[in-house]
């Protein structure tokens, strides 16, 4: 009778390569990076997709406003250079993240399409996928929705340097998904995240 | 004959809550804090514990000075202030990963517990497990290793500031493990976190 010890343990000298890793783990790292103006859409769409995708086994997690800004960035304002700041570290942390196997999901506004790609640039010099994902929303169907009455304020001018108001929004030239969420509902950019992961062969169809 | 849809999706509104997480993963998020003097063998021990890990099809991952230094961190340098911050980054950063259902392993020198246990508060105020492990190596031992020809060095007074020869080390005093690795093998090093992660339901002896 042969017992499997449970506690069995073997290891190679040096690092866990990536390969060993995504096969064991049976997952591959990646970030989605959405962007867009405030209230497009954006976390409502990464919170479904990353519900889904957890229901499937896959380690995926947001990255946010909630759990960067009070966390790791807490000690960024808003002036020109703690915005760049506060994006480059997103871009790390999210390459960490693929790095480990997780399937990131950045919800940030990045508007300053240098910024986006520097943390594009991360990405390919890792070696790990980074799907942009423009979350392509019509300014006046945003400033309808404003569900923290921001636009308002900014529009009083109670908030400066807002976002599509008086301060730029640079839409990515060459996204590799651009979901047009004025006229697509939640479930339909879900899927269409769900198809841009599979084609890049971060998940399978079966999973 | 009923077709299960591959991509059949259902989500709630609002985020995905950490029960729901950690069950649909079947794993449970944790940090693991590695602290000693340089040459103590952290990045070794949590090297191998990282594999035994993967190999289980369980999600670790090592923040250690390779990813962290030259990558979030790299705009800090070695002032007293650049150093709170790189830890407190550091706790942050380790903080969504267990967050995320991935155990993480930090495995840097750490010296000051105010530092450690600022990243431990972190864990705390977020309800996540937060493992402090002393890899407690003799100093005489720790310069015998000295891959890296640092002690030698700062003896000669060509490196300034280093730990445990003209920085303190504050060993931790109630660490939830205690790695006497002088005398210990990588392998029982590694037991000893497994069996530690094991005894706070992390993992299961299964896996």
């Amino acid at each position: 009778m042969t017992h499997q010890k449970a506690t069995n343990i073997t290891w190679h000298e040096g690092n866990l390569k990536r390969d060993e890793r995504f096969a064991a783990l049976k997952a591959s790292g990646a970030t989605l990076w959405f962007t867009g103006l405030p209230s497009s859409g954006k976390s409502t769409i990464a919170s479904a997709l990353e519900q889904v995708l957890v229901q499937r086994g896959l380690h995926a997690y947001r990255l946010d406003g909630d759990n960067i800004r009070f966390g790791l960035n807490k000690n960024l304002g808003f002036s020109a250079e703690d915005r760049k700041e506060n994006i480059r570290r997103i871009g790390e942390v999210a390459k960490l993240f693929a790095d480990s196997g997780t399937i990131a999901l950045t919800s940030f506004i990045s508007p300053y399409a240098a910024d986006r790609n520097a943390a594009r640039a991360l990405h390919d010099q890792a070696g790990l996928p980074f799907l942009e994902v423009f979350v392509d929303t019509p300014i006046d169907e945003c400033e309808k929705r404003d569900p923290k009455g921001l636009y308002k304020k900014a529009r009083a001018g109670e908030i400066k340097g807002f976002t599509g108001v008086d301060d730029p929004y640079e839409p990515p030239q060459a996204p590799e998904l651009r979901l047009a969420s004025g006229s697509m509902n939640v479930e339909a950019c879900v899927r269409a995240c769900l198809e841009l992961l599979t084609s890049r062969r971060v998940i399978t169809a079966h999973r």
